[in-house]
Order: structure tokens, then sequence, then C-alpha cells
């Protein structure tokens, strides 16, 4: 348990124990992925992709926030993956204290990689540090072009934006170029997926990208552990 | 400007303020429409089509709430009808006292129906009382039959809830019908309206039943006036 003191700004504070997360996932060798969306852009289903394609060669687990029902961790649970599920009742994000308690009841030890299904909320999620290594956004096409200018902090804050839904492009009168300008002028570094999780289309390059990106985070952590036991 | 005394619990003081804009909303006998939804569910759309179809018979004025850009105001402005943006900055929903502190620059006298677009946000926004007449909620089908059991406070807060993207549901996956009852599972008094902004349909199911709902509730005004004034 966290105590408080009256007054303090409550982002301070989330940034407090998010670091105190961040310290616990690289001691235990784990990479945390903080998935961020508005709520039926596709959170679920891209981790049931992703995880189909990567379950035989990682040890894997899985956080999931909701206001209620435990309907995602039971679709987690389905690919005989380990889920925990914090239900946040009114609260529409997951902050760093939750994961942290979290953490007592769901045993991380031996995993390689932890994602986090955040609330489905295109606000809030984005300003809360959960002590992840990556931060993710998906996005439903269908939602239209315009997005990232009307809602740009999670957009900016997102590693990778996954442009999901685009089976439904052509029936939808949204294009796929301009939502592409629009994240990038928001966030010129960002690497946009656009994929299906129902087609399919897309999913292989943003796993190739995640694996990647993983692969390099645990190389800088084991680097940086074998440097200090050369100063030791 | 409301002074605010610490400690203060921030829905009593809204629940407050709220009560403030309903009497005034009453006094010029407008007729206040609160519109919520997810981001990108089509809130903007069914102003514009609504609007289209009524405007020849009732003055109307549209507030925008956001947390940046004025992009849904431009859309109701090309209507010919006065429209206020508010911009939130990083709040995730219009409160009681932001629309209070907009009524000092945007004139309601005279109008007969003003609608306020809430910031897109399946969750926050349902708590938080504007002082409306009628609260309404916009759902793309296309996010999931399941989303009424995960988000339901915002389903079992409005009065009608308008199914959104309805040409859509061929490819993708979603069952009305299980959406519906799900709908109804959470609220079983909702007014349901199946819908599509792109191809017009059951948009004038939801118009004609706007109308005899607004038309009640002025007779209802009328009606409590003139008792008052006769009681006198």
């Amino acid at each position: 348990m966290h105590r408080i003191p009256v007054g303090t700004n409550i982002l301070e504070v989330n940034e407090q124990i998010a670091e105190e997360n961040r310290q616990l996932f690289r001691a235990r060798g784990v990479f945390v992925v903080n998935v961020m969306s508005a709520p039926g852009a596709g959170k679920t289903s891209v981790l049931e992709e992703t995880i189909k394609r990567i379950r035989s060669r990682y040890r894997l687990g899985v956080i999931e926030g909701d206001l209620m029902t435990t309907l995602d961790k039971d679709r987690i649970d389905a690919l005989g993956v380990p889920a925990y599920q914090i239900t946040t009742g009114t609260v529409c994000h997951l902050d760093a204290n939750m994961v942290h308690n979290a953490l007592h009841g769901f045993g991380i030890d031996g995993l390689d990689l932890l994602f986090i299904e955040n609330v489905g909320n295109l606000v809030c999620p984005a300003e809360f540090d959960l002590g992840e290594d990556l931060k993710v956004m998906v996005f439903s096409t269908v939602e239209g072009a315009e997005k990232p200018k009307k809602y740009p902090v999670m957009f900016h804050e997102a590693e990778a934006v996954l442009l999901n839904k685009i089976d439904l492009i052509p029936y939808s009168g949204v294009s796929l170029d301009e939502l592409q300008n629009n994240v990038l002028d928001v966030s010129p570094e960002a690497e946009i997926f656009p994929m299906s999780c129902r087609t399919g289309e897309g999913i292989d390059d943003w796993v190739n990208w995640l694996m990647r990106r993983m692969e390099k985070a645990t190389l800088r952590v084991s680097y940086s552990r074998m440097a200090g036991a050369l100063s030791e």
C-alpha cells in the first residue's frame, strides 16, 4: 500500500509508483507493453492475434483493465496465457498503483513479456505511466481520419500506432492516407501499422517489429547489468 | 464564476451548477439535449443529419465539446446553425460549469433546441449532469456487441441509444440483435434506434421520436407555467 500525503499532485504520485513498477519489471527481466485505445478499437483482438504468433517463443502474461466484467480476461485465458483482471469500477484508466497492487496477486516471475490492456478510453490512459517499457495504441480506422488532431495526446505518447479494421476502409469512407498523415503530424516518430485482426493483414509486420523492439530493450538491460557487474 | 469550498465533492458541486443551468434553460424555454459517445461513434454526423431534418421547424443551437480543434463546430457552422466551441484541453468530459461559462459567450435566447455535443469518451461524460433535459448516446455498432456490459453507465444514463453505422454490420461480424439485447439488459427502458448516418437508414425514426419527446416536455413546462400564473 502507498500512503499519499494530502495535497500531492496525483500525476506526481503516479510517476513515483510507476518508477517502482519499472524497477520491479527490470529486476524480473520482464518487458512490459501498455496497450491503449478507445473502446472497441480492438485491443483484445490485437492481443489474441499477437499471442498466437509468439506464444511458442516467449513466456507471456496479460493484465486486463476494465470497468466491469472479465470478458477480456476470459478471451486471453482461452489461449492458455495467464491473465489477471483489474476492474476499475468507474475509473476510466489504469494507474501505476492499480498495476502495483495487481502484482501482489499475479506472479510475473519467469515471464518474458507482460501486456497490460488499459481501459478503453482515448483520453485519460495516455496521462498515466504504469512503468511500462512500451506504449502502444490501437486505433479503429472507422473512427475517422481526423481523430489524431482531436485527441492528440495518446497518438503522441504511443511509440507504435496500430491502425486496425482496415478491412472496413472500403465501406467506411475514411481515407487511410489522410489518417496516416494526421498521425504523423501529431507524432512524427510514430511507427504506424495498418492492420486487420479479422483478415490478419498487417499483423505480422507489427509482431516482427514488437519482437525486435523487445530484444533490443532486453539486450540493453543485459548490457547495463554486465557493465554494472564489471565495474563492481 | 463559481467559488467552490475546498473539500466539496466535485460531483455535488457539478449537480448544483447543473441545477442552475436547468433553471436557466427552463426560463428561456430551451430544450437541451446532451449527446454522448465514444470517440468516432458519429455524434457530429448524427447532429448534421438531425439538423437537416428539423432546422426549418425549430431554432437550433449547438455547443461543441472537444479536447482541441474546432473541426466539429466548423461542420455545424456549415449548416447555418449557431455553434460554440468549448475546448477542454486534457479534461475528458464536459461539466456543468463549462456549459455555464459557455452561456456567457453564446446567446441561447430565442432557441427552441440546444444540442450539447460532449467530448468523445464512453466513461466520464455519463457522470456529469449538465442541466440537460435529455441524455442521448450514440454507439458505433462496429465497436462490438458486448460493450454495454463493459461500459454500462452511459448506456444506463441515456434515455435514447442511437446504434449508428449499421451499414457496416454485414462486414463487421457484430450481431445487431445481440447488441440490442445487451443494451436492454443494462437499460430496460432505453429507446433504441438502429441507424446509419451514411445511408440515412433509421434517422427519421430517431428525429420523429426526438420531436415528440421535446414537444411533450415543452407542453409540460407551459402547463406548469400556466398553473403557476393561475394560482398567483
